[in-house]
């Protein structure tokens, strides 16, 4: 590897919760040095939301998971002197990060224009909920709350709203956040200016809806639909469990099958209707093989126990262990268990090994602390 | 606005179906000039897959709406002479994608070891299944198998699987392909030196469940679990439809519902309950109403009808129309609506206008066509 991507760039991270840490780590992960600045006593809010029971250190686990490969320093914004301290820093680096409310940065000074004049050079990512205009704009980005207001639990279409249990709309703008603090980064490299990057929950769930909006906001095709070629991917229960099979011919399925002569004649909704009785009479393992030896593709749905326990979870090395320093001299570290980034760079998975940073583990700006004195920020 | 961020940046892509596809998308919407490389005479193989009816001229609107603002030419890489006229371009290009099996690229001698040789400063980017080691790495990716083969249908903890109805996984891998290509481009300014990007939809769904991988793989924390003072977010049946509130004290929603004393004493999951009975007897609008006047964050479930309607949608202007040219003189050109990419840059919306190009809009290679005859690719 030559080295990391963003070996060298310098953030600074004012955001909460998960989509803005999240972005922040994948930025960190591909070699960005990631500051947290925090709240004296409490810091990022994060650190203290149980999702998943409490870490010995005080942190959720969310938070260990989020927040590894970072440093952090505290500073109380609403102090003057810390303020400007931390005007001070943002004159210094990279990039910012924040999702605070709209008028929040305002009133601090730390909005883009504001910064803009200290440090034209300054990536400035702001993530809200539902955009910076707008009814919405200053109700809070809530990720369920974005998912039902842009109908993403009606998505299967079936005749009951679904939802995936996951901070979806989070985890996407996190995405965005990255991807556009990394295209101004390349900018910034070719023309010395930074930027302004916004996003959205909002607009991050009808992206992911692109396929159905679009097939929505046009009238429909005038000429015939093209006939039904394959069965779509679906779920289907078994006697002991649940498969997956992706989109498959229908004769290949039938025959793999040994349906009787016919079922076909139906269309291929008679054909998914006679597929889901005759799977719901067996077990996985075995339409698994029967299936597979047919060359139909499909997999068992596992649980998270199952996934963690397969040879294809351990081929793609996806977690990594990072330590924290105990807290005394002489204590155990802790070390937790947890993901890596999705992406390989040079042949290479991305581990770091370090942990979510204490409270304050770089210092108090006012107490002299100067999370930027280990080098320059990139192209300055 | 400076300019679109990757401006002068050029990217070939091989990639079919969706993950690969929208990730060029991304790259194109922040100023990258795409170009497509197609078989002769069907194309990618995303033009005629229906998903959702078909187009007049003969591509899918999927196609369609991941396909915009991008140019295309046709080779055929099974002639030696002109896969020769491919790597010639490949050795003039900064970026390639693709998400071919594991072995293609390699017989075609476009594997990332032999185009490194032509071009060092090439950014590569590959999509797979599975990671391209392991038991699965032969295996064709398809979305739902990715989901199923990684517990996301369990992710909402219930006591049967739900699938969200979306390609879920190729979206996330064309967002973590998007953002690994433009940190390669970051290094590559800095460097000269291009690079491998890597990702599969398996990691993908594993990046996305992070926050319960992390809870699995460490033991349970043996201090006591904090008090539940927030009721998780949730979607509730109505009378007349379904509610989503976010994370709400007890007693604040309590109280909002006008409850009778004592309800919270059985704790979060009571309370749950209780709200749940109480929810399923009035109407979606009443209770916004009076949820919202006590401060309780919640939103109707919309249908998505009802999003393209709403002032929200409009306030955020998540849509735009792509044009193409009439195939004849004198014909009627189509306009197709779909949306743009989910990032703001300095304040503006990313809207381009152009539509997904024909088969061979820019020419066939073997026929003299250079889609990069416009200007040189950045930084060489």
């Amino acid at each position: 590897m030559v080295g990391l991507p963003l070996a060298g760039v310098v953030v600074l991270d004012f955001s909460q919760f998960l989509a803005g840490p999240v972005a922040a780590l994948r930025l960190a992960d591909l070699g960005a040095r990631v500051v947290k600045v925090e709240r004296p006593v409490t810091g990022e809010i994060g650190r203290t939301l149980a999702f998943a029971g409490r870490w010995a250190d005080e942190d959720t686990v969310s938070f260990h998971a989020m927040n590894r490969n970072k440093e952090a320093v505290v500073a109380d914004l609403k102090d003057p002197g810390e303020l400007e301290l931390v005007r001070r820093l943002v004159a210094r680096a990279d990039v910012l990060i924040h999702n605070f409310r709209p008028g929040v940065m305002e009133r601090l000074g730390l909005d883009y224009e504001s910064v803009r004049a200290l440090n034209p050079g300054l990536v400035y990512a702001a993530a809200s909920g539902y955009g910076a205009d707008g009814p919405w704009a200053d109700r809070p980005g809530q990720d369920l709350l974005a998912q039902s207001v842009s109908a993403l639990a009606w998505a299967g279409g079936g005749d009951r709203p679904v939802t995936v249990g996951l901070s979806l709309a989070d985890h996407l703008m996190s995405c965005h956040l990255a991807e556009g603090v990394t295209a101004l980064l390349v900018r910034k490299l070719r023309t010395g200016r930074g930027g302004l990057i916004e996003t959205s929950l909002l607009e991050g769930m009808l992206d992911l809806q692109f396929e159905r909006l679009t097939a929505c906001l046009n009238p429909p095709a005038t000429d015939p639909p093209p006939p039904d070629l394959f069965l779509p991917s679906a779920l289907y229960a078994t006697a002991d469990g649940h498969l997956a099979i992706a989109p498959t011919r229908p004769k290949t399925l039938l025959r793999a099958l040994r349906a009787p002569a016919g079922v076909e004649v139906g269309g291929v909704e008679q054909v998914g209707r006679w597929v889901a009785e005759r799977l719901a009479v067996g077990r996985t393992a075995d339409w698994v093989e029967m299936l597979g030896a047919a060359g139909v593709d499909c997999v068992p749905l596992r649980t998270l126990d199952e996934v963690i326990g397969s040879a294809e979870f351990a081929a793609v090395g996806m977690t990594q262990v990072v330590e924290r320093e105990p807290a005394e001299p002489g204590g155990e570290p802790l070390r937790l268990t947890t993901t890596r980034s999705p992406i390989r760079i040079d042949g290479q998975v991305l581990r770091a090994g370090r942990s979510a940073p204490r409270l304050g583990a770089q210092g108090r700006l006012r107490d002299g602390a100067d999370p930027l004195a280990a080098g320059p920020p990139i192209a300055q």
